[in-house]
């Protein structure tokens, strides 16, 4: 056991969700929800993802929605691009936090259906990114390795094979004198167990001992929180969520294919376990039951129907003293 | 790292969800999904409970599902009942694999609420019951911690108080020469994490390092298979578990209460990590989506929307040699 003593955790809602999402939502609706998000201890929330607006409709009004939301000091708002467009929309909006970022796949199978490139195509491609980075002046401090723990086109991913892509991923930083600070492992299709994020993180630990790891689970097949568990008792203090189970991801090409990792059933198991968030769990919950209004049907998350045993805790007091 | 080599799943969904389900569910319905089940590998069904039809309406019809089954050999089916009139109703259908089981609660604010006794009443009433059993001549051989992590009404349960009511249990199976040879620690009311699972199981293998201990988890508030999977990493061979996540509590005093963890969930997570259930995953995910059309709403479960992963790898497999 090796909890950290308090965790950052990256909202993904508003991106995950609106972009996979069927029928328009307002803008202002966007708006409200980030808004909402933004009050309740969040320092992290990434907004929308600026992609092409023919291949996800749902992100049409990206810049608006930057534009149209309050910003609150401390909190980074940031955005997801998947090419030069997209990057340099992101940077003539001024409001968002730019961070630089490489990406690249545990699985060629997954690469070739997702973005119609081969591995080799996707290293030469984040040679290109991250001197377009620096040319921009834009820090590069982290890489994500999608597909780290299988595929659904390629099948199980072998340990050494995603610790060998993470060793090309800080190679090729290196070869621009950049010395990569976290690598994100995105179970982009839902593969991953509590026992595989175990063995994948702790041999990562292994290899690569300064490296921060971050978490981007999906909760597919329901294994979210306990794989999110797992990476905590390893000492992992960075993890992508989703207020409500909000999202999916629209490429992964299976129907049931669920949002990451609820964001406020991750914060309630912090809290009871006495890892720091930052995040009050009640405003978060409230946000779910808000995100549950804009998308106009329920959505997976657990606690905000269930309540925290905070809240409880809290009547069980007042009725013991009256 | 201790997993088992294999467990045994305790299915409970007919009986937490005929229970718990508003609106009637017909007879046949009911008896389909049990058929259903035992043909999945399943060695274990709670199929009813024996009691009273005003406080429970949807258990009614007990006697008639009990008798409509078609009994697989090999599969245990057995029934819930809370006093000697339930008891005697088990006994004399006569189809049903029946087992002494003595119950005491770590919470005495539960209890209250529950079946309106003090632990003092309780620990009366299971002196009563053993003695009843033995006269019957049916064998006791577990006992059940209701509240084992945690109360809605009382808050905190500390480990030790959990420790102290199984030394309870132990001494008045003892005072009537009934050596237990099984406690189940109930999460009656979702209080549990994986971290309190982890907790209560070590210090009870630590007392009692011969009892075998089962876990019953309600999944309130998202943490079932997290918390599974915590009892798993600690040895525990003997899960409860719900298909589809049908189900929920109807003491546990608030509304969001949610069933058991889901079965075939689980089962997805003891295939991934190569523990053995004997149950078929394809077979249990059938059931899981029957069992939404019997209860005429979507249900909790996740693997049978986001699919098995061995049915990909399957899939994967005949593409790579076509």
């Amino acid at each position: 056991m090796s909890f950290p003593k308090s965790v950052l955790v990256k909202e993904e809602g508003p991106r995950e969700g609106f972009q996979f999402e069927k029928g328009a939502i307002e803008t202002r609706r966007k708006i409200e929800l980030i808004d909402a998000l933004s009050a309740t201890g969040l320092r992290h929330i990434q907004i929308v993802s600026f992609v092409n607006p023919k291949a996800v409709p749902g992100m049409a009004d990206a810049e608006e929605v930057v534009k149209g939301i309050t910003p609150r000091p401390g909190v980074h708002y940031t955005a997801l691009w998947l090419n030069d467009k997209g990057f340099e929309r992101a940077l003539a909006i001024g409001r968002l936090h730019i961070e630089g970022s490489l990406a690249l796949s545990a699985s060629e199978k997954f690469l070739m259906r997702n973005q119609n490139r081969s591995f080799a195509q996707q290293l030469a491609a984040q040679h290109a990114i991250i001197g377009r980075y620096r040319e921009r002046g834009v820090a590069v401090e982290r890489g994500t390795i999608m597909a780290a723990f299988g595929c659904n086109f390629e099948g199980d991913v072998p340990v050494e094979r995603t610790v060998d892509v993470v060793r090309q991923m800080v190679d090729l930083a290196a070869e621009h004198g950049v010395a990569l600070k976290r690598i994100s492992l995105a179970d982009t299709m839902a593969w991953a167990t509590p026992f595989s994020v175990k063995r994948v993180v702790g041999a990562l630990r292994e290899r690569f001992p300064a490296l921060e790891l971050e978490l981007h689970l999906h909760d597919t097949r329901g294994m979210g929180i306990a794989n999110a568990y797992a990476g905590l008792e390893m000492g992992v203090a960075r993890f992508d969520a989703s207020v409500a189970g909000l999202g999916g991801c629209p490429f992964a090409g299976h129907s049931g294919a669920a949002g990451n990792v609820c964001t406020e059933d991750f914060v309630f198991l912090c809290d009871e376990i006495g890892i720091e968030t930052g995040i009050d769990l009640r405003s978060l919950a409230e946000c779910a039951r808000l995100a549950e209004q804009v998308v106009g049907h329920p959505l997976p998350g657990a606690v905000m129907k269930g309540g925290s045993l905070k809240r409880l805790r809290e009547r069980i007091a007042v009725a013991a003293q009256a």
